[in-house]
């Protein structure tokens, strides 16, 4: 197997695509279901059709292009990303696995390659969760994670409903969006993380995703004047919290060679430079590839939280928002895309995600596995994302050669 | 010397007055040139004029009522505070003190007293500092620490300036603000602190106010994903931040018995549950009533905030905002007000202000020192603020002492 994918086509296309919501510093905007994600839409929906591929919406607005296969009673190869970004985020994220994924197609539609499975490319609805919550919603309804009727009920801050805005935009199609049977999954994605740059690496064989927890959490004191409260009377929200960010990243230290800990968002009560801050709200994030490791560090942040509010004397609430456990990928499809990261030649590693994506879902309905990129000093979510192009390319090779492996065993099964 | 201001008289100007502005949870919200801040003007100039006070309002607004004297030729005993409110604030910040000095005058009508000096009441704009910053204009600019244009200037949240809204609710007056000659300044104020109502005292004898210096400073790392970005290549401006606020209390405990410092404020960006926090902005407040402790825990913050920045690689902001001395009051005063509370019977301590009043600023110009009176638990600010009835009478019969004490001096002078 010697194909590669059309560097000219690929580049072509990439382009193109991402002047559509481009913002003025090289990233784009076009957050779910927003007039530039429909745009988009449009735009893949039509190179779906002209790679001659029959396209089918879900009732979730999931865009499915499919090749026939010689047997077409064999289960498909399921392959794809999504389109939604980040306001004002990258050209990568995402792009490069639905884009990759079409180009694999058509480097097949070149070579008039007969595989005996279909084959199907994907685009997932409101992977980034940025303006409906939670992320991953259409690939969560797919795999049966979530309802429909959930998911359309999502709501935006102007109060508009998933279901309301996907009908607007002409994207609620009438296919069930609902498990069916799968051969395989394949996402080709930016890590998003360093790991693959800062070991020069050009390909990450993804084993899996890390486990997360996610809590809120509040502290509770008094609104006293900073100037004539004495510091034994005080009861300061923010030096409770001030006590866990600290422990959070003591935590991280002996918790295990993985875990990850951040406080990422806080917000403080009334907030002036001469006020006792009265109420702190906080997140705590925690995740690594071992449940347990990521258990215990969540008893033992508890644990700091209920010292911090008895040190300071105030009172404290926290809640464990979400929680997923770590998501192995099938055993088989990872050693599927190490042989195929060997076969393009390329510098590769085995890697696992600490971030999460679509693939996640597909696992629980599937054998599944990922192909990813470097992000060149692990910038993602930003204006400021880049993957070397070559990197793009050879990330699409993988693909290609993932895809001729598992379509083309038409009658094995195991 | 056995007068005593009216006890019901007071209370009932005090109930009528705290109608003006009345929130639903026992407070007031009477922002400085606000609509119910110009109808508590209103108020305060019939009852002025009902008293048969000589009203005159100065280019600021601050309200004067003046009563004469035996010889008017003799510099006038000045006694007040404010009617300016936080927003949703408590009833007795600074009310106390300017209806506290018209039922010092009162009195002195009911029993006929002819006073050899003038007495002079005085409500200040704008103390709060909530709508216009700086706070304490309006007794600023009366000590000539603020230039007229300057004060005029200031502008609120919605671009509206101090000299527009005053002119607006009519309390643009004609006579100039600005230094002049007075005898003394007195100020009956709330605590609010907590020690007199930790010690079980009714009325404090204020010897001076805290210096303290504000601070403004600003960490800047990465916003990386909180997934994919191992530990040890983050560079997380909330932990910086929380290294900071731990020293802000590590230092209280080591810089000076009197020092207090406070975390007050802190913006973070993106502020989001899985982004690694890229800027934090926040704010540093030290006192203490000795300059030079304040200088040393400025230094030594200064220095923490380096070292965090230095051990989580993030750049860093810091500048110094504001920067108020520690101001001792005027040892006659302080020993009229002690010799004023023994003469009530009064259980009363020596004090220091941790808050800044216009008495800071008047203080500059001629002697003067404030009687407090205490605040329960030390809340202020806040529509729970609440002081004892029978205290405020008493904080009130201490004032018409010290009154009598120095305005009947007609020929004495040191």
């Amino acid at each position: 197997m010697s194909q590669t994918v059309s560097n000219e086509r690929f580049r072509k296309r990439f382009t193109t695509f991402n002047e559509i919501g481009a913002t003025d510093r090289d990233g784009v905007n076009r957050p779910s279901l927003s007039g530039a994600n429909q745009e988009a839409r449009d735009t893949l929906v039509e190179w779906f059709e002209k790679a001659t591929l029959d396209v089918t919406i879900d009732e979730m607005g999931n865009i499915f292009g499919r090749r026939a296969g010689a047997d077409n009673a064999l289960d498909p190869v399921l392959i794809g990303s999504h389109i939604d970004s980040q306001y004002n985020g990258g050209r990568y994220d995402g792009v490069v696995g639905v884009l990759g994924a079409l180009e694999v197609v058509e480097t097949l539609n070149d070579e008039d390659i007969q595989t005996e499975r279909p084959i199907e490319v994907v685009a997932w609805s409101n992977e980034e969760g940025v303006r409906f919550q939670p992320d991953m919603l259409g690939s969560g309804v797919f795999a049966g994670e979530f309802d429909l009727e959930y998911a359309y009920a999502r709501t935006d801050k102007e109060g508009k409903t998933f279901g309301e805005e996907l009908e607007r935009i002409g994207y609620k199609g009438d296919e069930s969006c609902e498990p069916r049977d799968l051969h395989c999954y394949f996402e080709l994605h930016v890590e998003q993380g360093p790991q693959l740059s800062e070991r020069g690496r050009s390909v990450g064989v993804v084993e899996g995703v890390y486990g997360f927890v996610w809590m809120n959490a509040a502290f509770i004191g008094s609104a006293d004047h900073a100037g004539p409260t004495p510091m034994h009377l005080r009861h300061d929200a923010l030096v409770a919290t001030s006590d866990v960010i600290e422990s959070v990243r003591r935590i991280t230290g002996t918790g295990g060679d993985d875990l990850v800990g951040t406080v990422g968002s806080i917000d403080v009560h009334p907030n002036s430079i001469n006020v006792i801050p009265e109420r702190v709200d906080f997140t705590v994030d925690f995740r690594s590839y071992d449940n347990d490791v990521v258990d215990h560090a969540t008893e033992q942040i508890q644990r700091e939280i209920e010292h911090a509010a008895n040190r300071e004397s105030v009172e404290m609430e926290y809640e464990e928002i979400m929680r997923v456990d770590a998501e192995p990928f099938d055993d088989g499809c990872i050693e599927t895309v190490e042989q195929a990261a060997n076969a393009v030649g390329a510098e590769y590693m085995r890697i696992v995600s600490g971030a999460g994506h679509d693939a996640n879902y597909l696992n629980e309905i599937c054998p599944t596995s990922m192909i990813f990129v470097p992000s060149v000093d692990g910038i993602s979510h930003t204006e400021d994302e880049y993957t070397e192009w070559e990197d793009v390319i050879r990330g699409a090779d993988v693909l290609l050669h993932v895809v001729l492996e598992k379509a083309n065993m038409g009658e094995v099964e195991q």
